[in-house]
Order: structure tokens, then C-alpha cells, then sequence
């Protein structure tokens, strides 16, 4: 039997299975800091208000600080014999200074209690989770600049489309982040909102000083109705949403490098250490660590969809429903934690072959456009330029030549305006120094978009 | 560092950071006994063909049952300190008949062993699932017999409808229930399948037997294609998907009583045993049981999203973003027991004030149907005597009196045709009686429909 | 066949099929407003930086503006005879101006432009969304006004658990939707960015004025990277999830009303306009605005899904798969309007039955905890006082009495610290006033909330 | 305003704006040929038991007939001016016959009318993609037949594994399809349950034959609970997630295809009839075809879950969330049809490079596992080879060559145990040829399949 703090209206013992069912603790043990925090300064602000007497006070919060000790050494883990973590918090606070422990929870329910624990852990979350894209940020600017020169091919629908600098892909994934980091922060506004004092759900009888337990406990402001107070579960929501956003990105960026490790792109040798073998085929070297990532999405969408199913159509304004907030939100802390840990260091050890991307380059036609613009440029309009080059390309196909390899001769017989100098434009290389506008691959423009992110991650 | 068992092509020691990320021990251990019965079937199949020899079979297949027997003690937990379930047993085989436990490993891939481990963990759970589902009608069927005279208001949009018997309503979930019974038996022919002899993607060069390994492991029948055979996880997305809809069931039965046991309504009188009580509210029963329920919901349906999610766009065949499979099954297979054993608990305990159901009968102007068909068999066509009835109980709205309560010349002033018959047709216990068609809610029907339903009880 | 822009490389005809597979001119003609706003911006760029004879530029601007007043007034529509709207509104620009009308695409894709007119589209998406948000509030701030000293039980697990008033209780609400409104907010930052001048992926080879193109549709900024400016969804993405919070908020409230509209509860008269009644049922009048709002939930969600499922693990750049952000942003769209729209009519309409809410409050045995604060202010711990309260709860329940109505003696058979001054204090109204702390139900507290919100409104 | 069937009890008009949001017409109308079909099997039902007299029965029969024909020719399209189809379709049939066209609607309501319709509508639409599905089997085992003998190397992780047939590869998505086939054949037998006679709830007090209903109209059984029919949805449910998985395959395929077709995997040419160019680059023939089919997933799988959704905690019977159900349903259908459709054909036509498949196959080191295999028949234990053939593939990529380029010396300077014969055994067709175990890779294995398949498709 766990032990509980409501016993008075019952008559029956509470079933062993029903027990375990509903007791939270195997999970809400993760907030035992939080928890101990949350109490500390609602207990330093009871003192104050002289709802407790100051010694009490002192006391009461010497013991909860030995608490937090204790559990972060691992003690005090006490199975599963409460119903959650507040209670047991609570009992071991008694254990040690005896009733007047109880009285702690004054002017407090679980209710508001569980919403404040719940984000003091969402801020922390976040305050990681902005440190960790920044990480990731840095490794990809690191080896953005490391390449800065590297040619590839550029590819719309996975076909070969424009040349770029593989440093202006990459920085494409920095801007991706940044958008993450800017959803987390935004996300912020809304966590830092102090709940407690709603009590269970109308406000409380006592004369409790709010702010300054928002202060204590860094808060932005006060909560401003007690009954969206313990009904309000958005903030948690918002971290899954701005954590699902970040999968999809990193979903994209492993794709790309599973893409690139392939034998057929061979664009990009992976370290051993991010990689597995096969216990059947000696020559393997899976890239598991980004597969991996790559399917992590998958939880971390579910992770969303099922607290904004278990969110809808509730009565205000606490329901039991609301537990389930827990479980899948400290699973998609830990996914995207270890994502973006792993994929930051996978990004600082990635080698590639610059010799078969610039290759790439050359054979896929990519030039075609730019031929299209050197026509422009001797006058003809833009869609007479697609259509004759639409049939250079189909000449070259066919011939299983690049256009540059086409003979002049060849080219003209397509147009009379092709002249000896469409060889140097039809360099790859010519193709990136020749857009150079704010947000293209030209090498002035990646340049400067590097110096921007170095300014912004100094910040 | 966690053992492996492809070592040799790699040059580099696996980071400690990424060993982590990919290890599925943490999880997959829950595949033990499943890992160790298709071992064991395997290995008995390579000695009948001759490829391992019978005394080391024997010999082999003596301690598998014995790290079995270990493991389930909780003996072999051994850290996290293997890559996954596989490599943990083949470890431990070894350690206890040498070098010689490797050739279990024979014309097998891990690719082929884990969908097998897996098919035969889902077997299991398919069986339990039925049971417990077929636990939860049982409970159904007695709580409808113990309430067969029972009347409430039938209701639509939540507003009162027609009069109908309790157990009528409760026989409702029982089809739903007979429904996701039907829908995880068919699934089982899809898991059924021995994959077993696709080897890492393409077949074995081995001679194996593959059809006495299905036969040693109670498979009907053998995969038809290697390829499909290792990438194929449609099995676990059917029972992921007839698990979500059993939740959907459960979760509008829970919301049913759930309203049906508030102070407002008050049909029902749960059992303490199923409710809690509150911190600061000493009145307080909460019916948290079946909250966690409707709850839960949203965590089996984000666990089937995010495995569609996982496995969309996957190139043949094994990716490791299939790794993802397992968690989430896990997770609602636990869910989906503890829901229906906990409810199958509370139904059998349930009971009704079959006083205020019956108030709540008389008082809802539920008869409207019933005068307008009175009106009707009077020779009136429908659309006429619903007009009538409209304005009947507009009268009886504003006089805050029942239909039963209006004086016959009040409802002659509507119809010349009503007359003094009326009073007994307006009897809720006697539209009951009207409706004795084949699943409509008349004392005879239902009595049929609980016959029907013991007898597939039964069987 | 429809009419294509890119014909030179193709030796075959486009099969009928497969033309309206993926001709996405029956959504994306919901586009035409904002596809020429952009082009109209970008030709007067393009005039500014000589690219374009002012002649010209004046000549299409004017053709375009032309375009834009026939397309308004449902001209135009042109069957599914083109691939999309894009190339339709060029072919009629072409047909008004003859072959200059090209030039408009000097310097852009279509990979730009459709990120363009998706954006132009979303931020006035999000301008409606805020707008009908604040219509809601306001209808939600002059209900709470109206009620402003009703009296009402407010609840946990549906079960009643401390008086509260009505105008708090909607003022939750309010809390909400500002949220959501933030949210909406916030997301613009993201959406307000112009990805022209990206081209198809790599940049342009023209000498834009990005700068100028921005100012004149009203963007904040330019985007910094070509290759994630034409692959980024995310503002589509930040708009549904909005949108679904926003639902879920919506279906809470509509799940009140519609229990509030019960029979049982009866404390909300719901205005004939927006139910209906049944073909068969005379006396019903069903919540069914309030079912659908609810039920609407499913499919915005669904939206939210699919277009995460969509985006994950799609290399750079643009792939056809992105065409697929239309139809379900669309439909989250119209569905939210309808809804703010339509809950806020009848927001404005409602009436509540003030006699029953409070006679609910008497019964519900919701003082208890006032109660036990009583006997904590005579000096007893909480923990002792819940436990007594708890019995003197069960003694009135099998008496069916509510606490007030207990006789002084009786109630001192639990305490001798009970008074004749309890019976005061057990009145609702009371909890009501003792609970005036910021955010709390006290009239004070509820009075100052509504001067806030209203002054919010008014900004 | 649009007509209604239920307007005695309301005293104000339906405000326009509600009338709107909830009319289902739009969308419901799809309906019209199951609803009138319904409609006539239950007058003839009532015609037979003397509820409408057969001259009667026989005008309406023909007039429903007549309406039939008239909307299949797009007449009666009626703007939105009614509800919904039921109510269009019945003031259709009052205008040919005048009030006896009333009679039809006797003992049914709209609540089983429209499971009814429903359920038709889905029976007609699992019918339909069986068809489509057995369609693509024929395309992939044509496809297959016709490349028997063509190798490709097989894939883990999406680096080369060991050597494959393609007919093998091709048929690993018979197989899927097969399962997606019998996954709708399940749901079937869940649909085709007749819910008339269930009435508006409760069940109807006239005294119909729902037995000759549901021969009538082609249903295996009739509903055994009024309750549960008129509130149950799985069956739409069933269809949305049999189509997800089926829609998952496609994507799977769908991506491969992609891969196939990109310049650096180079094994497939597409036909032009199924690609797309640029409007900027000349040189592109993009996939999109294949790329919509993966994008479109992400709304199937969005549909499912926007159904599971609203269902959730639905309390029993009909609720207006109900209506929500149709529009995710039908643009499933449209989806998976036109996917369904469009790669049959596009895989009728698709041209494999198997030059440039069988190169692949040479190059990827894919027969290390064989040259393992080719030590382990010379008596080494299966590590040891692994072990050993690691060394020799790291040789070889440093060396740039393949396995079989490696000289005999060099071979034994990694075991002694290699000789001669070595060569022979690493022809990547040879370990095609190894694997003719059922199920396995083998041409006679696969051949095998291919007569399997054919016998099935013809069954």
C-alpha cells in the first residue's frame, strides 16, 4: 500500500493493482529538485508572511536541502511505495522535523505544486536544449569554414540542379537551428509564468506574497487565473512542437549524410566511431548513429500527438488525464539531448571527398542554367535560352558528354550567339562566383553569412 | 566499452557517447525468453541437418534453457554493458560451452533474429490482449445481467434521446469489444509468419529447414521474400493500431462513467478502491482510474504515429531507424493490460442508482419519439405528428412539467386524436417494450443479445 | 494537357493521369492575390534596377493589377488547364502583353516564388487567426461582465470541488486565448521573411534589390541562405500548431458548454440558432456547433500530422513532397475562422441559469475545504482538520444533507472547536470573498482581471 | 437558409453563419448513390411488410431511380441549400411524389441512415483498392519477370550489403502488397454489417425485416446492438489505417525509385511521361511523380489520426464529432487511388540500367559475407572468417580495388586456407546462385515466386 495524504473520506482500502496504476512516482521522481526547490521558496515566503515561524522555517528548509542531497546520491529511493513524488518529498521532510513539516504545503495544492515542478523542469529543458543547438551550430560553422571552397552539386527533387558551395548547404542547417533556437526561446515566455498560489484550483484563503516567490524562483511574472493555472498544460505542448521542428531538421541533415555516405555519392567518409558493422557482412559500416536519429522522429511527433489527444476536450480544470504530460515529455528531452549531442560530434569529425563532389559537379549538367543566362546575357529571352539549352542537354545525354566537353562547333549548331568564351562560363566554380547576392552560394556571400553566425554564436 | 561482434573492420574504438546511443539493450532485454526459443528451434533444426553436430546441440540447447531460466530469475542483468538482447545470450552461451556456442549463430543474421524475437514477443501479446479484452466483456456481460431491468435515458449529442435499458448500453462496449477481439485475431495472421532463413537480406547459403523451425515455433507458415521478410514491421503496426482502437472504446466508456459519476448525473457509485481523494478538498472522490484511462489514449495513439512515422520513405531493407519499433510497442503493450485489468476490476464492482436513472427518464421529454409514433399509429403521417410533438413539448418546457404530467385536454388542445390511451404509452418502461426488433434496446431483445453473448463467451 | 513552362527536354507527352496527379491548380488558385502581389513588387524592382523598361514594368504592373480584379470577380478560372497557379497567371500576363510579359520571372523560380506567395498568404492567415481571437475574448469579457456575481461549483475530475464564479471560470478562457494569440504572434517573426532572390536553390545571377522587394511587401528581412529559404516549411508548420493548440482550447470550452447544456447540469440555455433538432425526436435541441468545434479538433490536428510526417527526412532542396503544405494549411485555416467565428456568436448569446449553478454550489459539499481552513484558523493543523472534515462529509452524505444544513451539535460530535460563527462561513459566497489574492475567484480579484483584460483588448 | 426536417421546437431562425459550419452537404453529397440505394432496399423492405402499400412503393422505388440518375448526371446539384445529401435527396423525392415520399424515412433515422451510407460507401471504396493494389502486384511481377535475371546489390542501411536479384527486390513490395490486400479484405468483414433498423438509438418500435435489408443490399449480417451501431466508426477507422500502411509501402517504394533514378545511383530511367523539368534549369526530369506519392503519406497518415482523434472519449450514442468522420475518409480514397493508379503505370514503363546495377554490385565489396561463407566451408568457424575477410576488405578499400581483383598472393596473406577457386565463388552471380532456400534471392527461388505470384493474382 503507498502511502497517502487524502485517506479521511475513505472506507475501503485502495486496490493493489489500482495502486500501482495510478502512482506516478516511477516517473515524477525526475522532478524531485524541482519539487524541493518549488517548496524552499514557498516555505522562505511563508516565513516571511509569518505563516511559519522563522526557526521552523530555517529548519524546514535545512532538512529539504539535505532531501535533495540525499536523492541526488540516489537515496531515498523508497521503491514504489508512494503515490508520487511530492508525497514522498513530503514524508521524508516529516521523518526528519516531525508535524511541523506538513506544514509546508499551506496556501499549496498538488495541483499548482505539479505545475510549477513541471516547468522549472520545461525551463531547464530548454535552457539545455538552446546550449545544445548551439553546439550543434558551432560544429556545423566549423566545418562550413573548414570547406569553404568545396564544390558540389546542388540538387532540387534529388536531382542535380546548380552548383553550390557545400559551406553555404551546410550554413543551411545553422539557419534551421536558428529558427529552433528562436521556438525554444519563445517557448520560454510562456513556461516562466509562476502557478503557485492557485491551489487546487480557485486561489487560496491565504495572504501569500506571490512574487516574491517568483522571484525566488526566477519567474518572469504571476500567473493570472487559478483555474487556467492547474488546467494549463500549453507549455509543455509548445516544448514538443519546438522539439518535433528540431527532429525534422536533424531528420533532414541525416538523411542527406546517409545519402552522401552511400557508395554510389561517396561524398562524405564517416568516423568509425559513429558507425556500426554487421555481425553477418565484414565489409559493412552502417551510419546508425544519423538512422537513428533519423527514426527517432518518429517518438518525438508521437510525443506531441499524444498530449495534444489527451489535452483535448478536457473540463477544466485539473483532470487525472493531465498526468500523462510527464512521460512523454522527459523522453523527448532525453531524444533530442542525445541527438543533437551525438550529431555535434559526428558533424566535427565528418571528412569529404571534395575530388568526387567537384566531379559530382561536373557530370550532372549543372551548368545548364548558367548557359541559359550567358544566352540572356547575348540578348536572347529568358525562355528561348530554356528551350535551346533544354536541347544541348539532350545532345550531351546523348553523347555522354558534359557541355563543357561539347566542341564549339556543336554548341553553336544549337545557337549562332555561342561564342569561345562560354568555356570559362561554364566552369562550376564560375557558376558560385556569379551569385554573390545577400543569401547566395557565392563565395563573397557564404563568407560574409559566415562571419554573421560567427558574430551570432559569440552572443 | 559494450562487446560487438563486428570488429574487425573498424580502426577506431566507438565513442562512449555514441555506444550509448545505440545500444537497445536497455529495452530489447525484454525480448530474452523469445531470443533464446528461436535459438533454441534454430539450433535443433541445424542438428537435424547435420550442420551442428547432436552432442553439441544438446549441449547448446541445455544452456540456453539455463541462462533462460537465469534471466528470468533476474540473474544475467550484466549492465548495459552489451550492444543488445542478442549479443548479451550469445555472450553468455559462450562463457558456458565455449567457442562451440558461436555456431548457433549459423545461416542467421541479427536482421532475421530480431524480426523474429519480435513477431513471437507480439504472438504473446496478442494472446494476452484477447484474453484480457474477453476478461473486460465477461465483466460487461454480468454487470448488464445483475442490471437487466434497469431503465436510462438513451441519449444523442449528450442530450436526452429515447428511454433505453442500462444493459442495453452496456452491451454497446461489449460489440466494440468483440470487434477489437476480431481485429487482433486478424492481425495474428499477418505476425504468424517464420522470417527465419532470410539471413541479413538475401537468404542463406545454408541448408536450413526453415519449415520445422515454424513448425518448432508454432509459425503457420514461412516469409515468401527475404527482402520483405527483415524490413517488414507492418506486424507491429496492426497490433499498435488495434490497440489504439481498443483505447478509443475504452476511453469513451471511461468518459461515460466518469459522467455518469458526477454529483450532476449520478448514476453510478464507484468503488473507493477505484477513486482517490484530494490533498486539500476532504470531500473530493475523484474518479482517476478511469481518467488515466481516457488519458492513456493519447500515449498508444502517438506510439502507432510514431512508428508511420519511423518507417515511412525507408529504403529496403533494414534501416536501424527500425530499432524505434520496439519502445513504443512496449509501451502500449503495458498500457492496454494495465487499462483493461484495472477496468475489467472496476466494472465488476460498479453500482447503480437505478432511482435517479429512472428520474432522469421521466424528466427529459424522452417520450417526444414515442407520443409522435402514438400520433402516427393514429394514422398521422411522421413529419406531421413531429411537428405536433415539437409544439407539445415547447407547452411542457415552459409549464417545467414531464409529457406524462400535461393534462389530457392540455394535449388534446395540441391533437384531437390523443386520448386517454396516451398516459400508458407514455410509460419509458413501455418504448422499451416497443423496441424488441433483432439490437434494439427491448427487455426481450437484450435478454437474446446477453444469451448470444454467453454463449460466445463460452467458447 | 495542360500548359507547361518547361517542354524542351521532353520527348514524350505528359500522360493524362498523371497531369492531375500533380497539377496543384485546384488549391493553389487560392494563391492568385498574393502570386501577383509578388510579382507585381518584384517587376517593380526590376524596373528600378534597369532589368525591366519602366515602359514595360508599368505596362505589366497594370496588366497584372488587371489579372488580379478578373481573378476577384471568379474570371479567369480556366479549368485545371494549367499546372498551377503560377503559370496561369503568367500565360494570362503573356496574353496582355505579349512576350515582355516573361521578363517577371527574370531573377526568380518557382521554387522562390511559391515560398513567397505561401508566406504572403500565412501572414495574413495569422492577421485573421488574431483578430477573430480577439473577437472571442471580447465576446468572452462581456459574458464574464454580465455574470459577473454568479456563483458556480468549480471542478476537478468533474467533481465538484470549490465554489468559484462564472466570470472566473470564462476568464481561464480569456488566459488561453491570449496565449494563443501570442503564439500566432510569435510566428509571425518567422513567417515575415522574403525568400525571393533564392531562385531555384543556389541564388541568382542578377543584381536584385532583395531590399526594396521586402519593404514594399512588408517583410521584416531577407533570408540569409538560398538553399534553406526554398526548402523551409516551418512557418507552415508554427501556423498548425497554433491552430491545433487553439483547437484544443476550443474543444475544452465546447466540451463545458455542452455538459453545462446537459439535462443534468442545466446551467446554460443555449440559443436556438446554433442547435439543431432530430428527424425523429421532437424534443430535442442538440449542442451541434458545440460537437463539431469539438470534433474539428481531429482534423486540425491531422493537419499538424501530416505535414510534420511530409517534411521529415527530405534532403535539400526543394522537393515535390513540399507541394503537400498546401491543402491542410488551407483547411486549418477556413476551420479555425468558422469556429472562432461561430463559437464567438454564440459566446455573445448565451444565458445561464443562475438559480441551478448556485443551488449545484450548495450541494456539491464543496465548502469542505473551507471548512477545514475554518478549523485550521481555530488552531488545528491542515493534515488534522482534512482528516475530520473528511468524516463530517461522509456522516452528510449518508444523512443526504449538505454541511450547512448539519446542526451545530452534530457537527461538533466531529470538533468541539466548531462555532455558531461556521455556519457563515459555510456560506459559497464567502469561499468566494476569502479567495481575493491575484488570480484567484475573489469578486476583487475577478473585477481587477476583467479592468486588465480590457484594457489588453483595447490595445 | 437551407431546409430542415426538424424545425417544430425551435422558436428563432438558424443564424446563417451556423448554417454554414454545419451543413455537410458539401462533402456528403459523394454519398448520394449509397443513400438512394439505401433508401430503396428499405422501401421495398416496407413495402413487403405493409407498412407503405406496393403502388406506393413502386412510384417511390422509380422516382429514388430517377433522382439516381439525374445527380449521377450532375443535375440536382441544388447549390448548398439543404443539410445534407439525405435531406436533398428526400425533398427530391416529395417533389416527384408528393407526401408519401415521406413514408420512406418510417422506422429510420438519420443517425443509422448515414452508417448505412457510410458503410456502403466504404465496401465500394475496399473493392476499388483491392482492384488498384492487384493492378500494381501485376505491374511489379511483369517488371520483375521481365529483369529476371538482372543482379543489383541488396542494401542494409542503405550501403550495399550482398547481391540481389532485382525480380527478388521488385518482389519484396508484392509481398507488402499482398498483406495491404488482406488488410482490407479484414475490414470487410467489419463493414458489411447492416446498421439500419437500429433507428435514431434505441432501436425502432416498427416491425421491419432488417434481414431482407441486408440480403438486399449485399450485407454478410445485421447489427446485434442499436446503441453501438449508430455511434460506431471503426470501420472508417480500419479503411484509414489499412490505407497508411498501404500509403507507408508506397512511400518505401516511392523512395527507392527516387534514389534509383538520381545521377549517382543511376540505375533507372524514368519515363519522361512521369517527370517534370524546371522552369529555370533546363537539364532537370525530376521524379515528382514519386515524390507526391511519399509526400502524400504524410495526409493519410494525418486523416487517420485526425478520426482517432475525434472519436476519443465520445460518450455513447450518436455526437455531431460524428460528421467529422466523411472528409479525411474521402480524400484517403482519392489518395490512395490516384497513388495506386499512377505507379502501376509508371512501373509498366520503367527501364532498368542493369549495366551500371551489375558495376554496383562488383564495386561495394557486397561478397564479403560469401568470401566468409567460401573460409567457413574450408573448416574456419563463422567469426574467425569475419574477422578475417574485415582485414581483407579494409586491404581492398585501401587499395581501390574489389575483392576479385585482389591477387591470389594477396588473398593468402590473409589465410593460407584461400585457393584457386576463390574466383569463381565471388562472382557476384554466384552468390545469387547460393541462395535458393525459399524465400531466398536464388533465380530458381525467385522463380519459384514469380509462378506464386502469378498463380495468386490470377485466383
Amino acid at each position: 500500500m503507498t502511502k497517502k495524504v487524502w485517506g479521511g473520506r475513505f472506507t475501503e482500502d485502495i486496490n493493489e493493482v489500482v495502486d500501482t496504476f495510478h502512482s506516478s512516482l516511477s516517473f515524477d521522481k525526475r522532478l524531485y529538485s524541482q519539487d524541493i526547490d518549488g517548496s524552499t521558496a514557498h516555505c522562505r515566503m511563508l516565513s516571511k508572511k509569518g505563516i511559519i515561524p522563522e526557526d521552523e522555517a530555517t529548519e524546514i528548509i535545512n532538512a529539504l536541502a539535505d532531501i535533495k542531497r540525499e536523492m541526488a546520491r540516489g537515496g531515498l529511493s523508497a521503491g514504489d511505495d508512494y503515490e508520487d513524488i511530492h508525497t514522498l518529498v513530503e514524508k521524508a521532510l516529516i521523518e526528519k522535523v516531525g508535524q511541523k513539516g506538513e506544514k509546508v504545503h499551506t496556501g499549496r495544492s498538488r495541483n499548482d505544486q505539479v505545475a510549477l515542478d513541471t516547468r522549472l523542469y520545461v525551463r531547464e529543458a530548454i535552457t539545455r536544449a538552446k546550449r545544445l543547438i548551439k553546439g550543434l551550430q558551432v560544429s556545423l560553422v566549423n566545418l562550413a569554414e573548414k570547406n569553404i571552397t568545396v564544390l558540389m552539386p546542388g540538387y532540387t527533387h534529388l536531382q542535380p540542379a546548380q552548383p553550390v558551395l557545400l559551406s553555404h548547404h551546410l550554413l543551411a542547417y545553422y539557419e534551421m537551428l536558428k529558427r529552433d533556437y528562436a521556438r525554444f526561446s519563445d517557448c520560454t515566455k510562456r513556461v516562466n509564468v509562476l502557478p503557485l498560489g492557485s491551489a487546487a484550483l480557485a486561489g487560496t484563503t491565504f495572504d501569500l506574497d506571490r512574487s516574491m516567490v517568483a522571484e525566488e524562483l526566477g519567474f518572469d511574472s504571476i500567473s493570472d487565473n487559478s483555474m487556467d493555472a492547474v488546467s494549463d498544460r500549453d507549455f509543455v505542448l509548445e516544448y514538443l512542437f519546438a522539439a518535433s521542428v528540431l527532429m525534422m531538421h536533424l531528420s533532414r541533415l541525416s538523411e542527406e549524410i546517409v545519402l552522401w555516405s552511400t557508395r554510389e555519392f561517396g561524398f562524405v567518409i564517416l568516423p568509425d566511431a559513429f558507425c556500426t558493422g554487421s555481425s553477418i557482412m565484414p565489409q559493412k559500416k552502417n551510419p546508425d548513429v544519423l538512422e537513428l536519429i533519423r527514426g527517432k522522429t518518429g517518438r518525438v511527433y508521437g510525443n506531441l500527438m499524444g498530449l495534444l489527444t489527451t489535452m483535448k476536450g478536457l473540463p477544466l480544470t485539473y483532470n487525472k488525464d493531465m498526468q500523462e504530460d510527464k512521460e512523454g515529455l522527459f523522453d523527448t528531452v532525453d531524444t533530442i539531448e542525445q541527438c543533437l549531442m551525438v550529431l555535434s560530434l559526428l558533424i566535427s569529425e565528418m571528412r569529404f571527398n571534395s575530388e568526387k563532389m567537384l566531379n559530382a559537379t561536373e557530370e550532372g549538367h549543372l551548368m545548364a542554367t548558367d548557359l541559359a543566362d550567358y544566352l540572356v546575357n547575348k540578348g536572347m529571352t529568358f525562355r528561348n535560352a530554356h528551350e535551346i539549352v533544354g536541347k544541348v542537354v539532350l545532345f550531351a545525354i546523348d553523347e555522354k558528354r558534359t557541355l563543357k566537353q561539347l566542341t564549339l562547333q556543336e554548341l553553336q549548331s544549337f545557337s549562332r550567339q555561342i561564342t569561345d568564351d562560354v568555356y570559362s562560363w561554364l566552369e562550376p566554380a564560375s557558376a558560385v562566383t556569379r551569385r554573390n547576392l545577400h543569401g547566395g552560394t557565392g563565395t563573397e556571400a557564404v563568407k560574409k553569412s559566415l562571419e554573421r553566425a560567427k558574430k551570432e554564436m559569440a552572443s
